[in-house]
């Protein structure tokens, strides 16, 4: 198990789906941030199940409480440990799940890495789990907006076919949050918002693409040559479950452009240096340029589906399985502000590493 | 500066392209295993300069030398510092880049972050950093396979628009070596070369996909919630100079379909646990389950061009620049080596967190 | 802060004194070990306040409470949370120290360092912060008992001029826990209760030495050059609060030999190498050697006394302080179970350090 | 293997004292720091065989070469790699040693642990590791004293029965160097000198104590509750070969003290806080108090004695062997370079990390 993620800002997530509930504990805050828990629980909110017609009808209220580290409404510096109950737990919906593997989740590798899980709800595979870092990434998003005007976001570009070009130097959170899958432009987003109703009727899911931008990051940020920005922000969203895929910037589709056509040109006005375009995504041999940093995080299609499927059961014999209960027919919506969590986390640690070597 | 990956079989790399060499520290390598420089040279020779008609036409040999770590043979289980001389540096091809950045390469960014940059060949940015992970890769690569019979290959499958498909399960070193550009597919191959060579003369450079594959590896590697084997796979191609993306399995054109048709269904034959189809690419909730692995990795093309560029010089001033030297058109056939060499990394330290953490 | 101690068993403490507790996050833990809160609070009911007439008055049941990983009785794998609420706070008792630093606390430091502290109790500070480290501890010697087969035991051997010599490889915890301030040597433990409970009367306070001790611990754990199983035994004790010194095997008194007299002859016998004395208690080269390993760690007096004494205030300006409330005269006999638990968690993580680079 | 120490301000040492030489790379170094071989081998040449009567005569120059990380005379925030080829090896010396073990040597544990061992000169456990340490604390006593005005020193204060008192506060390095034995007080030195010569003549050999000083560290530095300040010092000191102990300010002595006598006041003048006694070593809670830090390390006697000694040959059969060749009878006047290296680490590492989360 590796629980932990980042150097100097670090969290430590635990808990299972049943329990005693999940949290994280923040290592590595800076001291003296104006710290409640009305900053953090907004973007529980934004991650919550029940929130809306196209994810799990779920009821937990996910209500966040701090256990340690602040001290009259700000942080000491200490470790900060949040912690949020479990509370609609009903492990009599996963019965049938004790003797059986779910077919694409991580119910079989569990059981074949450890010799033991808790097959309730999914146990610490849960998505769940994702509580610790979306509440740990709201202080981080705190801290990068006031000591560094740095701001994050994210959106959903694409659900299976229906997709929309975003311009992540204009696109506003206000749009984004002003309908339930969180595309900011607003009659695809409808269009989403019907296929994802269409495809939960079928009793099947579908995936898509979040992307997510952080803009204001200046110059000299990352850390060559293993901790680049990107391999950061890589292995930062390949570590939430269901994604599949990263690239940022020109991505994938650099591949179709020769170099001339590809490089961005360097300008400088003001005694400021700029590129007059981005295809670098804002990162240049792994460290910020101080352009828009933006990225996009493929997510597959949710593996339980309401039709029989073929799997096997602890005893290695094949069976059939057909998924029940209440799930997302689509994890982007809720995906969101998980994809801005992991992007503050990863900023704001390297934003005091270059502090530390570099003096900021 | 991060020059440290993994965390049980940990490699350290130091050096610039010119200077007194480039070299790695592997700590954590398990005793009594075999090694010379015999086993790390023919890795090294694949990653070489000048090796063909379609890379960089630079001559090093890039020897390498074991400076600690072995005794009559075979490793002590300490550090092991491996050491590449600088041979044909010739800092003079880069005077003009002492007083200019040159576009979309790291000059700009190791400058803002650091306040000094080694303007000679790229300095720490080269991709001649990557000798030191190709040597250290050649050791894993070696353990990975005496010690738990896995085989890690890669090959590229698209440069630009020639694009081809392979099967990873099948797919053979042997036809991946047998041509030049590093593709299995002879016919697409020698289309590839065809391209290349164009494009060199042309002045200009491409960039294409080259896809990893890892055979033999075992249910149970693989570290959540952080350091998933797919996160850390990502973090580790993503590190490599222009990469731009990363995916798994299905990837991103998982986004395609649905639940029902993407998952893998679970078979169960003599004991065995098998997925039928397996768009999971062997790596279930970040741990594997014993199909063969697969990823695929976006290169951009080369920065450095013939044609004449805008940038900006050291004053912040608006000036041009024309690439000159040797330089590679293509990085995708000296890649294949230094992917194959990050995916051992990646699978031998998880290989020995399953170790310590569940006995093997 | 640096909250995580250990690299693969690894443990996170959180929690100040006063607020909604302490706890600690256990990550690396081997899963199917049978656990439960009755594994914990036995060592827990060892450090509580309040149980014996010679330490702290104060009421607090430390009542543990695991939040996370573990199932049916066994553990996952997953990380575990270890919670323990606060309850006798009286912030009320420490509003002189809002405004002033207690000598030799570190009231000072932390308001130089952070900017801001918890002056309640000490916050962070505060020794309630080790509640965590014995919680943790509880379950490493769990395993060392149970997989490895290794005993590990405290005992008080000095308080201030009382001392005793005690024989590391006959000394028995039934001895240790007969009486209240665990000097295994009755008649001095005797006279150790009626030197601190006159030091209590006096409004003073005592330090003295508690020695640590591992039998059966076999060759080859110890992670030379820097992670020496001596140097992490002198980190784990001197990160305890009122720890001044540590020594191991002859110690400092293996100065006033010479090396004739010192060395520790090698003898075989069965096939079995032992050392006919063991002056190097238990570890050559950093390693353990197979003979017992022991140790002495000096704590200091405690610094709160019922004295005025000469301080500052938070204005810096010259002040007097008189201690008041609830405190140990004495650390040393709640110190034991505390010096057992740190010394549990080094070798549990050494350990399986040893089984990841070779192989056990 | 554990061959790395530090956060920030990382060194990973390599090599055998048998070999192609020892290392280290150091990562994390500020840029733009003035550097070259001159800033590091008055260091190498305090630490190095040859340079008195009183230390072993083995002949080698230990010429430092700075491989990487420097461009111009100056850091580039790059990894730096020092190396120091070995010379005058003679491994025909220590044959007996590759079928013997010598007593309270490392030879048997390397061998259970790893199962083989380099015997030439004791390989990886060989005191010749530490030229690694003593060139990479150059470099960090370097940025503590430009930028951060911060003092390192150390001398020897006893040697076997002989001992004295120095006052940290006042101790030059001028007088710590004057004499060859490297004790400040020149009438202790001389008498210190002749009886290592006379243990030298005797074929024996002796231990002592190195005190170490730092002056000048501000308050705030100090990472609890696990990388307190003295217990970071603790374990860089217990990882020195030979090294049996480490206590800090009061240290042992403290608990023959009550709390009464032994807290030090608070004062305050112009508006900065000091204590009027540091029994506290210039650490509370484990950070700095901004007065002097010192410590105390206990040395035992070199392990290679002239006399014949029991010991078992590699097949666990019982023999004799009696040490030869060139050998330190003390190794105290070498240890002291070494001690304030391992403290120049721990500053600036201390230095960067306070940096890093709370601004400097």
């Amino acid at each position: 198990m590796a629980s932990s993620f980042g150097h100097l800002f670090r969290i430590t997530t635990w808990g299972e789906s049943h329990g005693g509930g999940v949290g994280v504990v923040v290592d590595g805050c800076p001291p003296r941030l104006a710290l409640t828990e009305a900053d953090i629980q907004p973007e529980l909110d934004r991650r919550r199940p029940g929130q809306s017609s196209i994810v799990t009808p779920r009821r937990e209220s996910d209500t966040v409480q701090i256990l340690s580290g602040t001290f009259e409404g700000r942080t000491l510096g200490t470790p900060i440990c949040l912690w949020v109950r479990n509370e609609d737990a009903r492990p009599e919906a996963y019965t049938e799940m004790a003797s059986k593997f779910r077919p694409s989740h991580a119910d079989y590798t569990y059981q074949a890495k450890y010799g033991i899980r808790n097959w309730q709800g999914g146990g610490r595979s849960s998505a769940r789990e994702t509580i610790g870092r979306v509440a740990a990434g709201a202080i981080a998003r705190k801290i990068l907006h006031e000591r560094f005007g740095v701001e994050v976001l994210a959106y959903v570009s694409q659900v299976q076919r229906l997709k929309v070009s975003i311009d992540p130097d204009k696109v506003k959170r206000a749009d984004v949050e002003r309908n339930i899958v969180r595309c900011p432009h607003q009659p695809m987003a409808e269009r989403m918002i019907r296929l994802i109703e269409r495809v939960r009727r079928a009793g099947d899911s579908v995936g898509g693409i979040v992307e997510g931008v952080a803009r204001g990051v200046p110059p000299g940020w990352g850390e060559p040559v293993f901790d680049r920005l990107e391999a950061d922000l890589a292995k930062a969203m390949l570590s939430l479950p269901a994604a599949r895929g990263f690239d940022y910037g020109s991505g994938f589709s650099s591949v179709l452009m020769t170099g001339t056509e590809h490089n961005d040109a360097l300008r400088a006005r003001g005694g400021r240096v700029f590129t007059k375009t981005n295809r670098s995504g804002g990162i240049q041999g792994g460290i910020s340029n101080g352009e828009t940093i933006y990225f996009r995080v493929a997510f597959k299609p949710v593996a339980t589906v309401m039709h029989e499927q073929e799997t096997v059961d602890a005893q290695f014999r094949n069976t059939t399985l057909k998924g029940r209960g209440r799930h997302d027919p689509c994890v982007l919506p809720r995906a969101v502000p998980i994809v801005e969590a992991m992007t503050a986390l990863v900023l704001v640690d390297h934003a005091m590493r270059q502090q530390a070597q570099c003096g900021g």
